[in-house]
């Protein structure tokens, strides 16, 4: 890290030289929007180092410096001012049109790229560049919500990241309790599955000897994890949050451990969002794993269904639910009383209705474009992962209570089956999931579900 | 580097995995182009993580092993087959010419993306494909030279890698003699300047304390430089290459030099060809040589002509040549007998003509387009450096003398210029130089020459 | 540290395998002293290099888990069985009496070495055997308390640490917010003067621009610093502890510093006690700041007075105190009641005679050896520091209140005074002290104390 | 690496700054011996961290410039004036006689310490100080030969390196192709068994998949391995050297080798002599070699036999050889030609009885003291090998001719038997052996040796 920083150091010093020599020029101070279309115009045009750097490093400053408003109208000025050149694009395209070529093509390709890609790759030059557009990209997601014009330019800095963010570029490290600070305390601050409270329960989560962790990052996004796995080592496939990381647990060694537990997987930077990490960081886990602790059988998940009490909540008000039997939706009324997981007679009762339902949901509920709907579901699934089990009151936190009525899922990572249940998942739309899942899902409309099927509390 | 080699190792075991799942598909194995290009047709279509890696391992391993005829078909197969889809970049166009929007014409820059650069970008995520690819283009260069059509190809790489060698990707590294030997043999291997005989040379070259060199790397090749620069410190501005790499001269201490005078510098990856690293090379090297040693007060180099002997040959023959007069065209023709420089007499007769030749063809010898006809001299001079001396038989190796007669050149980097340079240089085709520089150029037809002008010998 | 974790692997495979061996050759398995005694006897005795390292980690592990009584009869079996050979020894002793040759004398050398020292040597070589014997000793240091003889064994430790430790061996590292947290939490632990609460006051200490720290670290103790510095960068010298750690503060940038504030060393291994670090570690912190901070002009402490409570109760209880006026005697009385600090007239009343009193101490006040009493001001006089100001009221905190009424000094490391200061100090046991102090010293027992000497608030 | 010399800089800056206080202090500048001895008291007695550095710094660069004869005056003066202090030593005596306590026994130690010990301590702090000692007992050793009186001074030496060296602080790292150029240079330079001529054949020993090679470091001698090992991965126990260093070879791939040969030990550091690493090295490289390669099985030497030519001789003059039948010295007058090897006939003759004597001398030919003639089988079977096979014409170069008529040795490392072998050794005076080497060593006197138990050519 420190030859990164080194490195950095120079390109600053270079870039102060730069300053100075815009600042000689005078002209563009005036810290409006005005000013900083003009400074962005004569970065596209530098051919300097120094002043190259100079203006991308001004640019990025004054940017985040900028108010909301500031910035929204920074984005539609690209949008408007920085599209492809209309006259070369126009004669392209008529050159195209007399003679569509291969060359003829190319010239089109180039004349309809947008300057403001240009602009984004001079301003990665920056130090710290990359860091900045990601969160400049960030900013942007948001104003897109209430400004769908701006999604031409998202669609820019989209394009460039998967460019620079080709999973060749990322690095796997493991995070454990001797990893830096600064990187650590990005490990609390996104966490978004399992809040880590403080370093306490950080080091709970690293240190003991039967809890792994890995992140990948990117050579220029240095101390920054873009997305990393929280994995617990274990004798079973765990059915709660409460087994894996209760407090007072006792560790095992690592080298009895029969399963690895890939219990939370948090995405660290919006700004990214859309590259996909997640897919491919599982699977190196997996192999690192194995190389690690040769007799780690079981891959397998323990994860939240955000979807599924949304979802239920339509089926119990739609009258021809084909997802729920009668039995079932009376037997669901319970869940209208808030506490009823503390109360025992409540939770026996629910107990079928709601891990059929659940198991339904996984299985057969789709978007209109055919996904499932879940989307913790639809990575996993996507990936080649199995629908192995669904467990009840698997999470009593409020988030899970509210999102899912604490109901979570193992998906499990067979390795020589996770190419062809992908290739199944996207080619047919196939669900894979184990037969007792799948048993559930059939009875959801059945009436004589047989306890004896549910899965030992 | 065993971070990356670990990396790579994941990368291979999953890689290995997809392997297995090609084989069972069966299929393309028969190793002819065909197959090739259905393995890239497969590649572009693939979703799965495991045998997309597989897949562009496999292309990248088959094109290792391809005949140079088959290397050819393989490029225009991308250059036909690997186009913009033409039935989608048809619509996008008329779309675009019914409603010009930012949106029609993002849609029209997608679809005439050609599909080799996805194809390029999928084979980029292989272990060790950022490196196969760059071969692979050095390939591309060469058959390139015989058919012009394979340009729109090369230019997708071209396009590619200036995205991928994005100079906020550069690490500068210092180079000495504890520097690993598979990169130190790179060095021997690409120093295209002065010629490293062996690994005795190479030591005399980086571990004396009065040598100093430095290379950029990229994060995806690791122990490959890209380009690297040996400097020399001193405490005059050298006039010949024997000062600067007697065997025999006695080093300095580093903290009595005043002057550091790059005398080297050499682009290491063909493949990279177009990709500009020298100009940003130097100024950091110039920025960490100021940090280390303050003292340090001039920035040199000490540059090959190698355009000098071709040019000043044309002019000897052309009647009515601007640039020489008729007594220094008289005093040339000493450089009709080889072995001049070994004959006291000759040399000195040849001096003051040659000297000012040489400065009149570096000063105003340009191409059609108006950049001086040198490379050397369009390289520094394009970064900001004035042309501050020309030495007269500096550099006596069959190479220099057949180049340029024994000519070298200083060029001089001054920080607080440099920009200005820069931009006078692009702007306003003006040359920086010294003003003896300058006068001896202006003298070039004059009959006057003062021999007292010249440099001492 | 990866490197040194792999090599404790191989060790500790090594030691695995010799451990077979032992068990095999069954025995001292009872887990009593006897059989620590029998195990230590044949680790001296071992030539294997497995048994050898297995011998060793069995004794260090079996030692571990001891009670305080059974540590006790080790040490004394240490004490007792594992001195010199007294045959030899008394043969060596007639041998050098019937002719002192050199050879002789060094026979009496080897002769007479404690068993014990070369025992040391075994363990030490145990993966993680240095780090064990360090804690030994802590526990050895305890015992020493109520068993004066054992202090024959503890020099045997101190001695082989002696050689271990020596500052050839250290090795000085910044510690900052980028630290891992497995070291950054033994800062938190270990700080013993200004007590660190929580990360968050940690990273106060460490992240802001204008903080620093260093510690010294042992390549065979990874990831324990030995003793470290805490470093605060200020425009100026400070009075208060206030100043320096106010949470609210606004940190500067580094290059506006002018003073460097040493306001916080501590000891991490209580077991290497009597082994010195601290003089060395000032030394190579003010050279290395001054290498990076070039601006920097004053290097100061800001320390504590541990021993002026205990020294002032008892000059003020005898009659006959050099140290005190009446007048000052009597202002003094003011310190018996509890919170006198909340009240500003009181405040005002005792500020001049403490302040004189403090300066007394601290230039006066002898050991029975001469030495200064306060052992922070034996410190840093010792290693050629100046007692440069006296700070009233400069830490409220129960601590400083009780074993200081609040007073804090000013030590400053004038680096061309150092070595001078340094050799007056050991050889004519003078205290370098500024004017100011000299001053208020001198008149602690004058009636005519003028206020405008004291330090403004 | 960078980070020792930075602290060495450090170091650097600290002593020099006492070096400026020395040069005020005046004094022992004149260059002699009487100097250096004054310089040494001044260490000793020094008490203040820059002095003591500069005194440490000043007396090892006057020692470098010594002459052989100052050198030879300097270590005299160690022994004749750094010995014990002779009052207090005799002090300590008288009072041991009186009461010999464990305390009294201590007193006498540390009275009998020779003042030079302490000397080398305060020379080991210097920067570089370890290495400058290194090269000074290396120096000593040579000196010791003419003036058996230094040996005590030596034992100080090899006292404190003992300790310094310690196997604890010893690192084991692989060396390859991507080590350091510095490093690497010293691995030409030391190769003591199998000569390499230049980097050429340096990398043919490093960089093909089936080399290895591991030295040992130590921290305070960076780039400086103390001892290495090159490795061959093979399939088979190779009975040659030609097999293994052959530059035709073609290499396999690592993961299809059975067997790893050490076919090279050399010992770096000649002031190391007597500080035992090699036991140590092979048992580490080859825990590392297995858990890197599980399939590898056979852990094997190719040794040379350096005393068995000179014994041989012997044998062959003495009348009443045990050793040798009169069948077998008849049959080695073949050895008296030069050039024997290349006559196929002469080989054929000589080699059964060649084989049986190079079989007896590793069994049988012992020295004085019990202990295996040949050097490199002392240190093999020391270590616990085996002796499993005597190999016939293994090496051809004029060295191994010379010493040992072209034959090797493989040395057998069974894990599991190289403890009892080694306690067999050293307690009972066992040789290990294969039955076919034992049973060729029995034969060496009977007339009926069969051929048909020679190993196959």
């Amino acid at each position: 890290m420190s030859e990164a920083s080194f490195l950095g150091d120079l390109l600053q010093t270079i870039a102060e030289r730069g300053r100075r020599l815009l600042a000689r020029g005078g002209g563009p101070d005036d810290g409006r929007n005005g000013a900083l279309a003009a400074l962005c115009e004569r970065l596209i045009a530098s051919r300097g180092e120094a002043s190259s750097l100079a203006l991308s490093q001004e640019i990025l400053e004054r940017w985040a410096a900028l108010s909301e408003a500031d910035r929204r109208a920074f984005m539609t000025m690209l949008l408007e001012s920085f599209g492809p050149d209309r006259a070369k694009l126009d004669a392209a395209v008529e050159a195209y049109r007399g003679a569509p070529t291969p060359k003829a093509a190319q010239r089109l390709h180039e004349a309809s790229e947008p300057r403001r890609q240009e602009l984004i790759r001079r301003l990665n030059s920056a130090p710290d560049g990359m860091a900045a557009l990601v969160r400049m990209r960030e900013a942007l997601i948001a104003l897109k919500a209430d400004d769908p014009g701006l999604a031409v330019v998202d669609d820019d800095f989209a394009h460039l990241f998967g460019s620079w963010f080709n999973r060749g570029f990322l690095v796997l490290k493991p995070i454990d309790w001797a990893t830096p600070a600064n990187v650590l305390e990005k490990i609390i601050r996104y966490e978004a599955v399992h809040e880590i409270r403080d370093w306490e329960e950080l080091r709970r989560r690293l240190e003991p000897p039967d809890r792994r962790c890995f992140a990948f990052f990117h050579p220029r996004l240095v101390d920054e994890p873009l997305i990393f796995v929280e994995v617990a080592l274990t004798t079973d496939m765990p059915a709660t949050v409460a087994e894996v990381l209760a407090p007072d647990r006792a560790p095992i060694a690592a080298e009895q451990a029969s399963a690895a537990v890939f219990y939370s997987i948090s995405n660290c930077q919006e700004g990214l969002r859309g590259v996909s990490f997640g897919n491919f960081l599982i699977k190196q886990v997996v192999e690192d794993l194995r190389r690690d602790l040769p007799e780690l059988a079981t891959f397998v998940t323990l994860s939240p269904v955000p979807g599924f009490a949304a979802w239920l909540a339509r089926e119990r008000e739609a009258p021809d639910s084909e997802a729920l039997s009668a039995e079932d939706r009376a037997a669901l009324a319970v869940l209208d009383d808030r506490g009823w997981m503390d109360d025992a007679e409540a939770v026996e009762t629910v107990r079928p209705a709601l891990t059929r339902a659940c198991a339904w949901y996984l299985v057969n509920a789709r978007t209109s474009r055919g996904a499932p709907v879940d989307p913790v579901a639809r990575f996993h699934l996507g990936n080649g992962a199995r629908l192995e089990r669904v467990n009840f009151l698997a999470d009593r936190s409020p988030r899970a209570m509210r999102q899912a009525h604490g109901m979570m899922v193992n998906y499990l990572y067979e390795l020589d089956d996770i190419e062809t249940n992908h290739e199944a998942f996207f080619d047919r739309g196939e669900v894979a999931a184990s037969s007792s899942v799948r048993r559930l899902a059939r009875r959801a409309r059945a009436a004589d579900a047989k306890p004896a099927e549910l899965p030992a509390k």
